[in-house]
């Protein structure tokens, strides 16, 4: 990469934190351009989260100057805002490989750095961590600091709350930086920065102004020099009436707010804060994609970006020459904004990411029948049910690897109740460059542990529209759940959305071999590995098996009595999934049949394409074929 | 029951609460007396949870005077402070029958009445909950009340400031009465409520009144008179910092604190709060147990009481003629103290139940070892992980149901960074009165399914006290759990601990003519069956399976040597869950085994005692039996 020939005075030869730590404080405003350039540069050129790192800089490299990492340790809430963290912790000549596979991760990552002291790509975890490091620091007797840095867009996420509070209560030493860009992934989410930005205004400053007032306007001898005076003390409350009181309730300490631009400012205030004893919170107000004019014009489009030009900040990837297919968030925001159309009795509802998951397309419709609840993702939950309580229909669309995050909010709200909540979960399966913490591979499993919940995946964007409106008019007897992948979808041509029987599969193509039972985006895969197998003299039956849960029972008998070779396929993990569910069936009311349960083992799968996992997966249409062949074999040569 | 014949001048005419709405303001102070008494006489005399509901007894009568319920809705947060709740509103001559099978839940249930609007067993619900109502209210064009009552142990949770952020940003109409009593169910976990105790000495207080002795300071010439101005102001100000600026901060209007066992006050506070718009919050300070002296004298012992003498609170249970075994919490506190005596890494974590989880035995002999982090599951796990990176090796013992609220953070925090966090589950399997809610019958399904984790039970005191040691010591490659259930345990002789192989079963009685694979609790269940099928003919293997992951695959293995017939035993699931595990390997491995998975249908279990429920869910020696029984003869009719 053509980066690394570039000649930084300063950058150049930092690589690791004490090399920065060597420098006078004066170079600190050149070192810290130096970063934002060699970031830009090099996530222009391939693509990246960009916006919060460009924002953390100046923070990031004071932090570094002002802490002797990796002894002291610094806890960064998700990690999409670790790029200049990455470049300062040796990471430099490789940022050109994050996201990308055997690349560095997008987030933090313990394994990649020993800087990375706790990898997070779901949001609002720091303070709990940080607190958890402190605390062992205490018990082992050690004397180092743990910094906690925490963008506001983390703070609707209850998490926080309940580590802040524990913070207050348990009085350990430990410091944690607010990086306030008042902008969380979407906006208006947060009431406290409403708060915030608006203070002198609240009613108990406006009850102190008159309770003033009305002191000094008793005293009237005095006259004119009181009221002075009382102006001059409604100043001074001004400066007194921060944010800080809030956190001080907590029991920390505040300080702030400060420019978070001001590298020279940052390291006096991080200087000062740093041997205090109890919980610190400092509140440093940055701005995101900081330095970078096209990121500071369009905030919510530069959280992430793909290839750009550097100058104007417009997209350099190559369109391809024949329009993609619409997105399956798109296709799934257009069919409930549909069935919004006629049906009064639903809404929408997102954890703060409304264009991921295609919600905004409702809200500039119906405004009304769209909430945005922020990251927090128990809230969601326990909204609708609330909602559902009233007869009202929510659709909580959330990625599936957050809604782990509420699933005793689905278990103990929803579904223990019997409420009519529907779940979409965004994101399914292997979600590509995001990597772990995101992929949604135990959705399958941990639903259908669930009692009463419906469990579906469609195979395409049709089956997607109809097993919306199946889940929303036809299956209203208590949760449903229907999973979806992040991307394109197939292509079809959309008909008018219809209903599909509960618990019915299909079978999309007859052979005599071997029945593949396939689900949601498996099943294109499946079918196409069955013309693979055909040409190697191997006919196999193909079903859509559509339901987790409830199985189609019928169907599995009626299967069993043509086969005795059963594959079953799942963009998840086996063990309790998709193919745990058909093996419980078939297992205990068809003995004698051979089973194969593919999917994803009991590991975690690192970033990529989606692409590049799944043939790693064995999880495209070669890797189903080879999978297949390799277990009908592996019979014939035990059986011959 | 007794109770039904005495007279009240008030209550025994109130059955539901328009006939309670029908007496003057007057009668209530009356209305409330009989209530209480009404509820002392019948819990003393059945058992039930009893300080919370004491304490809310004024509170519980003026909101169903004021509101119009049911139409308007008022959602009561964890239904133990319910007891009054469900006096006033049709369950009066039923209350006695409260927790016993077939009776009244001890939380509210929307199944058992109108009035209840949403069921909650788990804290920190009800703000979420109330939301959606009001949100469902204003979509659907109607114009009723919703009220949500939360006590100040509930404030913990995450939940509620996940909920109380989004009010802010809604500002829906709606009424938070937060019942401060000043005790959540082990005190000292909310840092608020110091804050509240405290509130003129906060920093920012100290600062104010600095800030305007330095202003009247610099005012010398004026001399006393304005000192005693500036006497007058700050006194002004402790009337208006109160705790509310916190919650206006979150965009609510805040009124109190307010006595919350004046009944007049109270009325006449809800009736002015009643049509505002936008949220409010109303605090009310209540006295736990108020009214019965035992009660108020130790609040602690009186969250939930047994049978007792209604003058003295002593238990009036008939004692066992033969001591009863220690409880598996006991056993727990006490090896984990023992371990700690040894090991100085070892700490235990608890959410808001070191006495129910035996962690207050490590607590007093080890106070710095012991963390409370309040009722925040997702904390807890999370600080766990902190720690866990430096070295730290923490147990989170914590009631299998109340993890479920930190499934993502076992999944994101602790299992993907393969951290060695142990995982005591309490209270797993069927709990007894405190039902559906409070089962842990979702755990072996919602840890088997996470990457790397070990997932064990022990099937008594001695292989909890192993398994503990074993999970602490030698399992340190990663997340390591095991689950136990409530109550007392086998009453074996204690041992010296030592390790179990990771991933190994015993077998426990030999026997040709099927293969019963038990874990934890049903171990001894499953021998005392064996004994049964044995004088019936049946001769059953029985196997410990101890581990649900790593599963005992060379054990499986040659017991599919000498076995066709297999049938696995859990309390808990069977979706997903133990036997699921063990199907998903000899179902693949060994094609042609019949076998039966024997747990929990996918249904709800109601409450009831352990031995009822068991004994209903074929869970009990006998239970065990007929279902061998019946597997076996199912095949031999098919056969024959």
């Amino acid at each position: 990469m053509s980066e690394q020939s570039i000649e930084y005075k300063y950058l150049s030869n930092i690589d690791i934190p004490s090399d920065l730590r060597k420098l006078p404080e004066s170079a600190l405003r050149e070192v810290a351009d130096e970063v934002r350039e060699y970031m830009v540069d090099t996530i222009t050129k391939v693509g990246g989260h960009f916006g919060a790192g460009l924002g953390v800089v100046e923070l990031t490299v004071a932090l570094h100057y002002v802490f002797d990492t990796p002894k002291d340790k610094i806890v960064i809430d998700t990690g999409h805002q670790g790029y200049p963290h990455k470049i300062l912790t040796g990471r430099k000549n490789t940022l050109h490989t994050i996201r990308q596979k055997d690349g560095l991760s997008g987030f933090l990552k313990r394994t990649e750095s020993e800087y990375d002291e706790f990898g997070a790509g779901h949001a609002s975890t720091s303070i709990s961590a940080a607190l958890g490091i402190a605390s062992a620091r205490d018990l082992l007797g050690q004397d180092n600091h743990v910094v906690a840095v925490i963008g506001d867009g983390a703070m609707t996420g209850g998490l926080v709350y309940e580590a802040m509070n524990n913070c207050g209560v348990q009085q350990k030493k430990l410091i944690v930086i607010l990086n306030d860009n008042q902008m969380s992934i979407a906006p208006n989410v947060w009431a406290l920065s409403n708060y915030f930005s608006n203070l002198f205004a609240s009613p108990t400053a406006q009850k102190i102004r008159s309770n003033i007032w009305d002191m000094t306007g008793k005293t009237g001898e005095l006259g004119d020099r009181i009221r002075t005076l009382a102006h001059k003390i409604e100043d001074g409350l001004k400066a007194v009436l921060t944010p800080g009181m809030l956190f001080e309730a907590l029991g920390f300490n505040y300080y702030g707010p400060t420019n978070g631009h001001n590298i020279g400012n940052l390291v006096k205030m991080l200087q000062s804060v740093k041997d205090m004893n109890g919980p610190v919170l400092l509140h440093v107000i940055t701005q995101k994609g900081k330095g970078y004019k096209p990121a500071e014009a369009d905030k919510q489009f530069l959280h992430a970006i793909g290839k750009v030009d550097k100058i104007t900040g417009k997209s350099t990837a190559s369109k391809p020459s024949i329009p993609l297919p619409p997105t399956y968030q798109k296709v799934f925001g257009e069919a409930l904004t549909e069935i919004c159309d006629t049906n009064p009795k639903v809404v929408g509802i997102t954890a703060a990411m409304p264009d991921g998951t295609g919600l905004d397309i409702l809200a500039k419709k119906y405004p009304e029948k769209m909430t945005d609840v922020g990251i927090a993702e128990g809230h969601a939950v326990t909204f609708a049910a609330g909602m559902a309580t009233q007869g009202i229909i929510p659709v909580c669309a959330i990625y599936s690897s957050f809604l782990q995050r509420a699933f005793d909010h689905i278990c103990h709200d929803v579904a223990l109740q019997h409420l009519h909540v529907v779940f979409a979960l965004d994101r399914s399966g292997v979600v590509g460059a995001d990597g772990p913490t995101h992929h949604g591979v135990l959705d399958y499993a941990y639903l259908r542990i669930i009692q009463g919940m419906v469990v579906m995946a469609p195979k395409d964007e049709q089956e997607l529209r109809d097993m919306l409106y199946s889940a929303i008019h036809d299956y209203t007897k208590g949760p449903v759940s229907l999973r979806y992948p992040r991307g394109e979808s197939q292509g079809i041509a959309l008909q008018p959305m219809k209903s599909i029987p509960l618990g019915k599969g299909e079978i999309l193509r007859s052979g005599n071999d071997i029945c593949i039972l396939a689900i949601g985006n498996m099943v294109y895969p499946a079918l196409k590995a069955a013309d693979i197998l055909s040409k190697n003299g191997i006919e196999a039956e193909i079903v859509n098996a559509r339901f987790v849960k409830p199985l189609d029972t019928q169907l599995l008998d009626e299967l069993a009595e043509r086969h005795t070779y059963f594959m079953t396929v799942e963009d998840g993990q086996i063990q309790g999934g998709f193919g745990s569910a058909i093996i419980e069936y078939l297992a205990q009311n068809h003995p004698g049949k051979r089973i194969k349960l593919h999917g994803i083992e009991d590991i975690y799968v690192d970033h990529g394409t989606q692409q590049e996992l799944w043939a790693e997966l064995c999880l495209d249409a070669p890797g189903i074929a080879a999978k297949t062949q390799e277990f009908i074999h592996s019979y014939s040569t035990i059986i011959a």
